[in-house]
């Protein structure tokens, strides 16, 4: 058998019973094939097999030219923060129900990965967010997210208030629970349950959703991802204010603060088995059928 | 003239400009009709004239046949909490913008406040909220609220977990940023950024508006305000949820905590100008013009 | 085995092959308890044994003492216009997948129908919308409806115009799609598809929905089963608008016509199994589980 | 003064007084500019000047340089299905009210137009919606549509049945009212209504939003503008669903029709003021302040 790829990094769900037997599947079978493997350093407790080396998050995918990530959507979000500097294209095996971004069940893990590591697999480009905060002029946070980058107040019916901008041109001052801003990733996640739209993940637009607004005409606006979007916190904000990164990463707010969205330059590969079909995958996840 | 209230209680929002300036015209109004008044601790500060007496929010209502508050809808809901206990009518004047409840304008208090003083008013019963919190089978909560009282995560896009029962009917098991369960009064508020529906104060009913919930066909409940709701805090939840009585009141929750809300046995009664008018207030609030 | 009732009348969707073979089960079984029985006309080709008599649906109800319709929704909403002016009561059997108020499967017929005969039964009176309109001053047209009355253009994208009054208060000029006038039955049908909130059967209630406004902050607003709704139709309507009555009963509006909404003053007796579960049901019709 | 045009063709609302008005105002202006006029045949006798020669909506584009259309966002909206074959570019004057499309007021006719004439303005290119019906595989429809092309059930509570495919890949067989396919243009428009997102009019997509969808996680869904989206209607339709373009075009469908929409291979040249703002048109139109 030929294969395509030669060094597999490994990554997950840490402490999660479900996820070790998953892995020891997957190392089992890759072994066979004498695939070369590392294992990200917070699962390495999941791992039974002692020369499997390890390596810290920011470190592992330089060494690999592929990532093999068990779990939930949610795990694969962090993952991406950490592959996507690197380049390495990612495979989702996810834990018995299929996520929007792992679709490999870990049952049929050697079935489905073996046309994928000799090659046959659909690639998608799926582009993040960049959000970075601007505090007296200077770069104070600055991340990536896969799915949103999110303002919020954290604090109930004690809403926020702020000024959007997009491309310099004043868009609207809001009152309500905060913003969401999501890649048509996202869009399928917490978007969506604020009452955004389904955004086809080929489509290169940004979703900004406003969540609990106070003024009831506000509605969900679709932009180009070539845009940047700013945000300015305004002055009469008694609460500071937080954002969140894919819900993973947070940092506070402070009146006059602004914050900078704007598509990041790189990209996550992420391969699906060549069957892969985006609208299935829709269908099951919410439940469509009559 | 002959007047139907003899001793009339002032509260309002503290440390506010614009309140001082209408207690001033307030309390030289009250004072050439000979009433006799007591001003509310906290709002002592915005009264000159320094024979008026003050008392504690949970006494003032005792000495008072009339309370008059002075601020936004937020101010007389945390007035209510301390007024309703005693049975005494409430009138709210505004801050220059129409509320929901406070619906008196400073620029007219004279002119407006003179029937009513005199007895020609049109008095509405609102009820409120009861809701307190079983942690082993002990009460360790338990407020009102004439809004809402809301049940939520704290943690954007870190989704609560609960189950509602209504009359001891199990409802559904539901994750999602929280619930919003609300009064007639509180319909037009919180609950109707998150899609709630209008209720119009006269129904005796309350509405459950699921926040941003994870299943896509959650939608809120209205039911007969004589039912008891009853929430569990199931043991999956990883974060503590919050509750909140019209977002002044907070507590912090743990798995296993049950929450009821019911009806409370006592109204507030709020007296309006004997012109008052529900759908105008509306069409005025939500922007209804074509 | 000791009955309760003595004469069942069979209504239901004609022409249909599934209900015809639940016909014929029913009559077996009624037979071997040596009930009388009564078919509705239109669904005597439905019925192999010629010695049970019809009768058309607005005689039918008169001469029985239990009313059994076998349908999907549809059906009872059709049977309950002839049934509700003769106080009868209705048990509704579905054709294979559980209704709102059909909710005894075909394959249990004789086990779930016989506690009901017997009397073992939990009754829910269900109350039903009358609307008429009003034409140069006369009634032209009065229905019942168990559902919903609904106002509409029937021309996409051309929108009609009306105001609408409750107790005569004006309430909104609205231009839209059109209106649902809905009961708590109702809620969980059309309305609720336009965005209105479910309502407990239970809850003397109506909703008024607006469908596609032009006016985006336009919302639900739920108000009390006894006041009285009024619809002008203004003059600058270039369309004739229609109502229909569960969409089932429609007429042709003109311009400067008034409809009349209100309840009626009889309601549906709707006779469930014992174990009968409001909530239950609503989970599995909207599909809610984790 | 240099002007960039030189013959201009004049369209817009008929049998209007407010256009027979601006349009006198209009010619006026334009007639000491020398320009050459050319009216629209349906609106010439809107037109005092009998020099002013007249042409069919179908051959004034080829005939002028620039067409301007006085009116509401309606009339430019069939203003355009005329011009766009011929590339001519527009400009809308509106009758007292801002439109979406029509953003010069008749009261600054003459000063706002005179810098377009120069060629200092701001041209956007707004693509349309390409939809024709495949009926035994023939085309027995073709239109071309700037805002959003509707399939619809023109029968209140009763639904129509169909599929959707989108590049060939099956979306979802729905049950509903009908669907709106929508471009950016039409984003403010009926789709907004049926609570579809705001889509900023550079962004090449196209929205799917489901019309009282019987699914209620149905939603919205934005695709490329380069996808072919494909309607099969069922069998299963009892009624003949009907499809309308812009809603002023309409065909009436059957059974096992085929509708293709996709984006039309020519634009329409929209030209507005220097100063014009996305954003703030957005803002007026839909009631945005605080």
């Amino acid at each position: 058998m030929k294969l395509k790829f030669s060094r597999i990094g490994l990554m997950g769900k840490p402490n999660n019973p479900e996820v070790k037997s998953t892995f020891h599947t997957l190392i089992e079978y890759l072994n066979t094939l004498k695939l070369s493997l590392v294992v990200e350093a917070s699962c390495a407790p999941l791992v039974d097999d002692l020369n499997i080396p390890s390596a810290p998050d920011d470190k592992l995918a330089s060494q690999c030219d592929l990532i093999i990530v068990v779990g939930g959507d949610g795990s694969l979000l962090k993952a991406a923060r950490a592959i996507v500097p690197f380049g390495v294209p990612v495979v989702g095996v996810n834990r018995g129900r299929k996520g929007f971004l792992t679709d490999i069940t870990p049952q049929a893990v050697a079935q489905e990965l073996t046309p994928i590591l000799q090659g046959n697999y659909l690639e998608e480009n799926r582009f993040l967010l960049e959000s970075y905060i601007l505090r007296d002029s200077k770069k104070v946070y600055s991340h990536i997210a896969l799915n949103d980058v999110v303002l919020y107040s954290g604090h109930v019916a004690r809403m926020i208030e702020f000024e959007a901008f997009i491309d310099d041109a004043f868009v609207y001052r809001q009152r309500s629970d905060g913003l969401i801003v999501s890649t048509p990733t996202g869009s399928t996640a917490y978007a969506l349950s604020g009452g955004g739209p389904i955004v086809h993940p080929g489509l290169e637009a940004m979703v900004l959703v406003p969540m609990h607004p106070h003024t009831l005409s506000a509605r969900p606006i679709v932009v180009a991802s070539s845009v940047e979007i700013r945000i300015h916190i305004t002055e009469e904000n008694q609460l500071n204010p937080r954002l969140s990164w894919d819900g993973q990463v947070h940092a506070d707010l402070n009146p006059n603060d602004e914050i900078i969205f704007k598509r990041h330059d790189k990209v996550l590969k992420l391969l699906h088995p060549n069957n892969y079909d985006y609208y299935h995958t829709l269908r099951g996840k919410l439940g469509w059928h009559i």
